[in-house]
């Protein structure tokens, strides 16, 4: 193994330049020739290749986003766009593939490694929804963007009788309102891993509200409705003033947490050291705090899962 | 003049408290006995006064809202109320008022002044729409917060040919849209005081395109429409991915900046040195840095006004 | 159980508010009347004990230090002082006492235990020093303040040849400095654990000089030394500008991460459960994202151990 | 006017980048070619040009630091540096020149305009301490880096009866001591422009303590004296324990605030201005909220002042 290659696919997420710079940095530390792939899988087709020195990823470790850019490529879904991708790789005499994203970069990178194409995914995606992993990269700086917004309605909610509602990222997953909603002392968080009906929730304002309680922020998963709609009918239902937040792109981005940043560390040296060996056909994982590769298969093998036993504390919590 | 009373009205404002401590140690070092009128005019009306000491506004210059909270109150638009008000103040032997608020709350400072009774008030509200003052507490603040949600969004965005649309507060005034739609790089920014056909706007982002610009972030202040209207028109018009936020009342809270910390220091610390001199009927404002008095009819008496050529800067500089 | 309390002791930590909130949530939720002792164990033999309601704990979860005070107390380590302790908690008809702090802490709880009263400790210190859990309830706030710092002086040294050396807290243990120069992308971490020579490191500032590099960033755990000294020494040795930081007690303070927050939330409950299902002379833990009760034998039993394949990481990926 | 340059020198200051930004783009705007030279004066010897696109300032608004560099330059305070300067611009066809710093930027600015050679300053520093301008870039960003510290500290001081001694920037003015500590509510502020002995601060600290006060913070610009030295004779004469914070270069760094941003903006864009308008020998200034330009001579013709009213207000609302 002489020359490896490194990429970001899919919606971006805060760490992964701290991720390409470790693959980078372990990369020549260990002797390799680390070269970056622009655009994701479009860039893969395209041959869109440049070598990364030490220096091309000083200053990055902190920066949102990611500096070899994402981008969605449809002709990577082909056969034959895919056949290109592997001349590309071959005829910059790439030894090893990493790619940083979440799963549909991976259903990509397994593809590669059908063809014979040495391959190790790196899990960077908001979400947390990628099974066989503890955590993503990009997952605690997004539910500490979305505390951050709970605690500024917080300031301002103790003065009106209100209901706030914040729509935060999650078409699948409930994660990320699941855990900002804990941490932020959301009243109620609506997630599409639990079927709440409107009732319930009305139900919980209206005792709250008896309780002498005189707001509620609800946490909502865009996977389980749009936060206007859901505060039309809570509105309707209660009479109490119900006003929305829809964060959207925000919580793609900002500076990493130290928490992503040292994930991705592990992760993006993980990978390295995965190829080194001999690995293909891998994901890195962050499993009991420690950081070892998994077969695609593995993470794919079941839907993420995810833990129940906070929602129901955080329901305790916001009483 | 023995004892005076501070009250907070109107949707809050970051920087509201450090205002209520600068009344209060001031008034405290003054001689004075100062007390604290919850829940606006609505407390006012009913009697929920407190003496403040020197220590129940420690700890309280870096916290958003407003530990007076704010409320609407009705009753407070009638004579009745209003008589029951100055009755209450008599009562508890109060010499002066200092109201810390917006227009709303102005309006009805004045009409205490008119029955007599003395008041000061002290612009508190982002929306910095007070005619005679610079600047209003909280609008620093809101934009910082403005800019941070911009920032991150900028983080993801050179990644994919996306328009962002990014709804902030402004029912009637710009301020917010255009202060941080230029501090953000925002390309376009749309505010209710300069007619934007949706015509001009998606040429400009037609034409961006062209010259090779990947995304653009467009800034709508709420009293121009709705980010989901404009971004579903925008998207049909151009065919370009758009994505919404709505930040919502997330721009009423935070902690304050070290501008909107100094700026209510000082007014109002001048509002209890205006009672002390006798005056009443006046709102303090800050002009040319200076801290000043001046007279409610004078902030009523035009609409507040807003630099324009921020807005042609603007255009500049996203060019 | 019917009746239980709650106190902070020894040095603050962003979270323990939010484990204060749990704890008398969790508590109410289950039937029992929760007291906080304020001042730590000075209020334990003091009798200084509140009844705490669900509303005494709102809006306080994202906030720094604790509601409760913390305090030292060397009364409380005389056995006369403990036996005051006990009294005051069957005084006030206890059953059960949660306590939450470091090293210090537990071993006063120990005692309590050793007396016959059942007590449950909660990590709670950014020192993340205490043996058997993986982390403690704070540390990941401070290491995020701790980059934060990072992160600016970076921006600034850019454009001179200089050492920035930053001294972070940790007098025994080096977790602060080894994962926040990891997570800042600093060039040395110097910590307790691992001995490294003056000379090592002015020789690996030289050679990095040598390969081009403008600025090093160096972190210093208190415990190995003072950054002005050390900055005294490199300075004399290189020539290069020495610049120093010394944050000190801003590492304490601060709204806590959504980590700290859910850890916080989540040890707050389980230590309200361990008293209820008859369990004393425990400390609550989290072990691969599990939280459970561990004996205090048993944390006590070794020494933390911090996992130094960080620094080696720290190190390749700073080259 | 078709050619002109932008540089920035002396210490970096957050919203320099912004300010580049708006050189280039307005420069751009109005049909000339915008070269940036990098590493201050030294770039200028060197002829270290190169010409910058739109694109080159994308995305750096918010960005703390400079792209272009700073260093310092002894070459260039000598004749012989001077002259050479001039013939690289010459070389390169230059008309005009726009030198982002400080007094000894301008100094510098100076000297080429005497040379025959327009240019146009504008103040860059965190110090504030430009005389003529009511605020330099990068003052603004700095006072709230200062009181997030500040805020951070007080978070854990209520515990303890300590004394917090915060040292900031600034050798010969006290406005980021002033304005910070004003805004963070410190109990003591020690600057260069007003002379208080150790005896009076410790009379005030014991005086608090007495009243009941449980800490005291206290912050100190560099030019006063060392808060380690300070720290130790307060501790010395009262007793109290001392805690020190040196903030150091992190006050140099970060993200620039919206008030930056925007002054930034205005200033930058209104050197092209001045130059285009056949203007030399200026610096830009804001002044009562509107941005001009002013003779060198005149910024240079007395010394920076500083408003010492707000030291009385902190110290009355500090009591």
């Amino acid at each position: 193994m002489k020359r490896i290659a490194v990429l970001t696919s899919g919606g971006d997420a805060p760490g992964m330049n701290a991720a390409i710079r470790a693959v980078v940095r372990n990369g020549i530390y260990h002797g390799l020739h680390v070269f970056g792939v622009y655009r994701g899988y479009t860039g893969l087709i395209q041959g869109d290749f440049k070598e990364l020195s030490v220096g091309s990823v000083g200053d990055v470790i902190q920066r949102g986003g990611t500096i070899l850019y994402s981008a969605r490529c449809d002709e990577f879904r082909t056969e034959e766009g895919r056949q290109q991708a592997v001349e590309q790789l071959r005829k910059h005499q790439i030894d090893g593939l990493i790619t940083i994203g979440g799963d549909g970069t991976f259903q990509g990178a397994k593809k590669l490694t059908e063809l014979g194409f040495p391959t190790i995914g790196v899990p960077g995606t908001i979400d947390n929804d990628i099974n066989g992993t503890d955590y993503t990269i990009g997952f605690d700086t997004a539910i500490n963007t979305v505390i951050d917004a709970i605690d500024r309605i917080r300031d301002t909610a103790t003065s009106h009788e209100r209901t706030y509602i914040v729509e935060v990222m999650g078409r699948d997953a409930g994660d990320i309102a699941l855990l900002a909603g804990l941490a932020g002392g959301a009243e109620s968080i609506l997630i599409p891993e639990v079927n709440s009906s409107l009732e319930e929730i009305i139900a919980r304002l209206k005792h709250g509200a008896d309780r002498g309680k005189k707001h509620s922020i609800i946490i909502v998963a865009e996977g389980v409705g749009s936060a206007v709609d859901i505060g039309r009918q809570v509105q309707k239902a209660t009479g109490f003033e119900t006003r929305i937040t829809v964060l959207g792109h925000v919580q793609r981005g900002g500076t990493p947490t130290a928490f992503d940043r040292v994930l991705a560390s592990r992760m993006g040296a993980k990978a390295v050291d995965l190829l080194l060996s001999g690995k293909k056909d891998m994901m890195v994982a962050i499993r009991n705090n420690e950081v070892l590769g998994i077969d695609f298969d593995e993470a794919n093998s079941q839907k993420h899962h995810l833990d129940l036993s906070n929602h129901h504390l955080a329901s305790i919590l916001s009483i």
